[in-house]
């Protein structure tokens, strides 16, 4: 990772992380709003909210002015979804973990109830954040947003990838069904986080390449997420590594082995940058140092 | 109850009914779906969605016509929210309840990682239906709608008053926070069902008078579920009756005795109903038969 890029992500992180928290002008029962804010602070690298915020910066040519509020608000939209998706998924009912980030769940800390009401207030409230634009320029693009992110955090999206995946636990399944599972369960939120601000500038010219980006960013993601689980330990992932071996998990490492998926990610990594020479007349730098930095992070 | 007014409901009931299923065109993962449809078939009253449509007809003062698809999109999207509730409500780690309108609880017949799903996905679903608006008439009013409806079904409003009401038993609570506690819960839905037409339409003339409608109707909602948890049976319930008893919770019984609860339910009805006398030049027949349909329910 180049300097440049680093400090350039680390400014994205801090619009997200400055206004992240629930906000105090919402009057809410005290106990829901810790267990949320214990969630959301816990620790991320933001990696959905960051890039929508990138691709704000690539789609106006800009890379040096604070982002526009409404394009903050669509990536806290997608981090509270993100949250709420964490905190359900590591209930003792669905993957049963109680490390991540490096502390204890939200369940292990406010309750099984807690978490649950938490994870469900979290997603509540994305849809605030998502709907809270200021400069939309039309009832059909504010309309577009809204259905988008529902639709990609949804039973046709991450909900229902995430029941694809524990059905899929202690049996075999195809490498097809596998890049469908994560297609649904971590692709379509890092494809919303592109896409959110395509449609939020009405860019359909850079549409088609963006997205092509997304997809494979997203693959290579759950990626290295699957190579990690199985060679880091439990400090630099934050949470208890081995998890899928133990469930008996189909994963790109357990079909193609650990060589091969570092290779798949690897090829993922270059359908992404050959997808930015689409993207005409704009510097596209950043992005391609963060499909760099998704293919060499190690939590 | 009237034979007028029960012609009436039955018509609204099927409008929603006839709407209420997972679309066909959403392509999504076999089981969420069929975790969701079971629920949303399992019965139920519509009451959210069918206030939702009278509203409507009061504001157009027209009780013949088929509500707009707008109105009845923003119906949908109230019973998509109340079912998820329900769903998460009935889980081991909340109620823990195993019998729901008359058939097993969505936990019993799909697991509770199925059940924490269908939930997620109906409360995601909401959102798109929600912003399923063909004729809104500004983003102004679009942007209000979505907000409004988070805000009453998120931290602030229902899943908030669920942390309260988990929070409250086993122990001593005032009445004034037992009030506070169902002004939550099931208040602000209600409220929501109301509101939204009146935001839609831009109705500034009879916000309040409305607001003081459902929040009493709300009320007496309430009073009468709890009068019913203590007096009916499992057959005329749908539900295990007695749960509040047994979870030694704080009701209005418990605080005021079945009579005082009673009297306390006719109170709100009479606030209801003196709040109409405001919504001048208008019908308002089918509000006060719905005021007193709430009253004398028994399941």
């Amino acid at each position: 990772m180049t300097e440049k890029f680093s400090a350039y992500f680390t400014e994205k992180q801090k619009q997200i992380n400055n206004r992240l928290l629930w906000p105090d002008n919402f009057n809410a029962p005290e106990n829901v709003i810790k267990a949320m804010n214990y969630s959301l602070a816990a620790g991320g690298k933001r990696i959905r909210p960051v890039l929508c915020l990138m691709i704000e910066d690539v789609l106006r040519n800009d890379f040096k002015s604070a982002n526009s509020s409404d394009i903050v608000n669509l990536g806290l939209a997608l981090e509270y979804i993100h949250t709420y998706s964490l905190i359900h998924d590591d209930l003792p009912a669905m993957d049963n973990d109680n490390l991540r980030r490096g502390v204890p769940t939200c369940h292990i800390k406010f309750g099984e109830a807690g978490a649950i009401l938490a994870g469900d207030a979290l997603l509540t409230h994305a849809f605030y954040l998502s709907s809270d634009l200021k400069h939309c320029k039309s009832i059909e693009i504010f309309k577009k947003i809204q259905q988008f992110l529902s639709i990609s955090a949804g039973a046709a999206g991450m909900a229902g990838g995430q029941m694809l995946d524990l059905e899929a636990e202690n049996r075999e399944i195809t490498f097809e069904h596998l890049k469908k599972i994560h297609s649904l369960k971590t692709g379509k939120l890092l494809e919303a986080a592109v896409l959110l601000p395509v449609i939020y500038y009405e860019r359909n010219d850079v549409y088609c390449a963006l997205e092509i980006f997304s997809r494979n960013i997203g693959l290579s993601f759950q990626i290295i997420d699957d190579l990690l689980d199985e060679t880091a330990t439990a400090l630099e992932l934050g949470k208890n590594p081995g998890s899928d071996t133990a469930k008996k998990k189909s994963t790109y490492v357990s079909h193609l082995g650990i060589e091969g998926a570092r290779q798949e990610a690897q090829r993922c990594r270059q359908n992404a940058l050959s997808a930015l020479t689409a993207v005409n007349h704009t510097d596209t730098f950043y992005l391609k140092e963060l499909a760099e930095f998704i293919n060499t992070r190690s939590n």
